[in-house]
């Protein structure tokens, strides 16, 4: 096992990761930016070293300040947490020249699976099942024309260097068709520098069924079930389940393989994501994957028992998983809502700030908080405005949701603005108690008849 | 099952309760002192009563008080907690009266339990083991000295209403006997108005193994496994795991069926706790029966997924126990350390006063914390100086230890001396890692090594 390991993340998750390390007998590294300086992570480290000023593109994205911090500490590895810096292929290259684990996939595995199209094309060979729509790049608007005719309207025109909703485009008709493509077009050469498209059917209604997966270095590859992410605002997951209430022991099984399919194709290594979305009929499509932990990884954790990131750290260090996926067994029900400091009431407005008094709730059997925040703590305007993760588990579906309710109402959050309200507004609504919805109910049904308390 | 239930406890236990009502869709009535009016179960809780003066007897024991703010309140039921009013038969008596729901077993079962020499009867018929001494009441001190003789020093003589450690003389030799015997008699006569004694041989060395049941009003008893609570200072026990490193699967059966044997003896309803001493030979004997919830029982929800809570409120509504034996499944092991507001250097002197910053560990798969306090409270220092109780579950005893090392080192309370260091090195010391401990371990060989950090 590593003896000293680098995150380079903050928050939540970079919180996480030291404790999982602690409880390793790992020694850890924290980087902060110079917003960060008082950040829990920074304060929780065995180290931390500052790795410049507040803006994410001068810090926790500067590659060459979290080498040389890695190199100075004479860290093993690095782990890249969420976002920032985890899926970008150049910096798990980099780790890898420098004899640095990353810990994550190889490199080439992030760039194949960055890459929608190829990602599309694997998955194709490897018998997933992927969204209707059209095969490689798309060589013009004529052929953009030809394939939406052929599978229908409306479609999604894709950027195939996409990513955070840059260069994509809803095509509700032929004659809006070529205007979209052209802008999709000019807007992905200026995000990404490649401006190649490709379209696919708008599965609707649907839900978001997502599959983790882990996978070591030795060819072993298991699924631990799936979450069910349906519930977002502006393609943003909001509140997480797991297992989904839609999914038969049948239909898992038929999920779980086809992403142990999709991962094996790229043979992959470490934690992983398959997102697939499923209509109405059950029939499951691949989205993409997520080559990195995930928010919502605890609710996968509390129903199966296995602690995802201390598997990251074993199998970055080259241990085999051993799990099979017989070992793998689904018990009870989970659910995480994110609370943010934002206004529910001038449309979720970050509302950053110092947290005068923060009581986080806890206690009872199957309550879990993930949290980088303390009382008296000024959360910095730079980055996401992530207070917690509140995680229940609960033998039954409605012990976990009253288990919820609880919890939410037990937070207190003094100083700053939260959505807990409508968190508990959500968790209380008819159609979330009954599982009775999809990717478009948080925002089409659910906040329309919505008003936040004032 | 109920609408509202009163709470006649304080502290953590009390806000275990609350939470576990309100998970069930219960309303809640704290009472509290005039000490606590600014305790979290006070605070809490839908309606809160004051009951009385600082002093126990004057509140949380003064039964008059509380069942007067049940009647108010329309409270349908009492949950007693532990200590206080939890094992007094007349308590429960005069709920019973009162058409008030006592949560808990009935009073003929306190009392039969509660008679040391009676339950002791009631053991050897239900061919549960007793430690080897006197059967009945001892007629006199030549009684005494001829069955000690026939057993072998050194012997315990206990006063048969004992408590809290009243009444109770360890006996070396025959020459120092008859002196103890008089002076023990005095003790309980003084303290219970009742002077019988008896006598039974010192089990040494020895382990404090006690087994968690559960009954219903239909006749149902199951075990839930046990826990090792040898680890114990001056008769308090202070750290505790389930499962006991040595009990087998063979030994688990055994005591279990004692255990449940011991409930079905008394028609026990409720949760309860069989305490056996176990010597070096495995042979084990019963040493009495808690007829109540216990302080240590989140490890055996951790390792068996079963809320003890949840089902003491189910099953004094009525509803049948919902478990067959066969049904617990033990997972994995958990540890308990108990956080008190006490000075380690000054012979661990209750150290009350104000939390300034209270940060509480959390995060991470199978941590939890009980606790009845927020950062900005005063403990007061009438009561128990317990903070919290860190609950780590671990799939082996080795995470386990790792991760309690983890929750250990985050815990913040600033403004009062706590035994969190204690407990530190406690938990880090190579007989604990081993697993190799008996009830005199703590204090005949940890702490006289042991200094504290000044």
């Amino acid at each position: 096992m590593f003896s000293k390991v680098l995150i380079a993340n903050r928050g939540e998750i970079a919180v996480r990761v030291i404790r999982a390390c602690r409880e390793l007998g790992i020694q850890t590294v924290a980087v902060y930016s110079e917003a960060d300086k008082d950040a829990l992570h920074a304060e929780m480290a065995d180290e931390a070293i500052c790795i410049g000023p507040a803006k994410a593109s001068d810090s926790y994205l500067n590659v060459q300040q979290i080498l040389s911090a890695a190199i100075v500490t004479k860290a093993e590895a690095i782990h890249p947490g969420f976002g920032f810096l985890s899926e970008n292929s150049r910096f798990a290259a980099m780790c890898e020249e420098c004899n640095i684990t990353f810990i994550g996939p190889k490199s080439e595995t992030i760039d194949a699976m960055g890459n929608k199209i190829n990602a599309r094309q694997l998955m194709i060979e490897a018998e997933v099942p992927v969204i209707p729509g059209s095969e490689g790049d798309l060589k013009d608007v004529t052929e953009a024309l030809a394939i939406a005719d052929e599978i229908g309207y409306p479609v999604m025109l894709k950027a195939a260097a996409g990513g955070g909703g840059k260069g994509i485009r809803k095509v509700m008709t032929k004659e809006e068709l070529p205007q979209h493509f052209k802008s999709a077009q000019q807007e992905a050469n200026a995000a990404f520098g490649n401006d190649a498209m490709y379209l696919e059917k708008i599965i609707y209604p649907a839900r978001h069924i997502e599959v983790q997966i882990l996978g070591d270095d030795y060819g072993n590859v298991i699924h631990l079930g799936e979450r069910d992410c349906s519930l977002q605002r502006n393609n943003q997951k909001v509140l997480e389940e797991a297992p989904s209430v839609v999914i038969s022991e049948q239909k898992r099984e038929a999920l779980g393989s086809a992403a142990v399919r999709a991962a094996k194709a790229v043979n992959y290594r470490n934690a992983g994501t398959i997102e697939f979305l499923m209509d109405e009929t059950g029939s499951f499509y691949f989205m993409e994957m997520n080559t990195r932990i995930q928010v919502e990884h605890p609710i996968t954790e509390m129903i199966t028992g296995v602690d995802l990131v201390k598997k990251q750290l074993e199998i970055a260090a080259g241990e085999a998983l051993g799990l099979k996926q017989s070992d793998i067994k689904i018990s009870g029900h989970a659910i995480e809502c994110r609370i943010n400091a934002e206004n529910p009431a001038f449309n979720f407005a970050p509302a950053p700030g110092k947290i005068k008094n923060l009581f986080l709730p806890s206690g009872g059997l199957g309550l879990r908080v993930e949290s980088g925040m303390y009382s008296g703590y000024t959360i910095p305007p730079y980055y996401d405005s992530m207070i917690a993760k509140i995680i229940v588990h609960g033998q039954t579906r409605f012990e976990a949701l009253m288990k919820m309710q609880r919890a939410l109402g037990e937070l207190v959050t003094e100083g700053v603005t939260t959505n807990a309200e409508f968190q508990l507004d959500l968790i209380s609504h008819p159609n979330v108690v009954a599982g009775d919805y999809d990717t478009a109910f948080l925002q089409s049904v659910f906040l329309p008849a919505w008003t936040p308390e004032t």
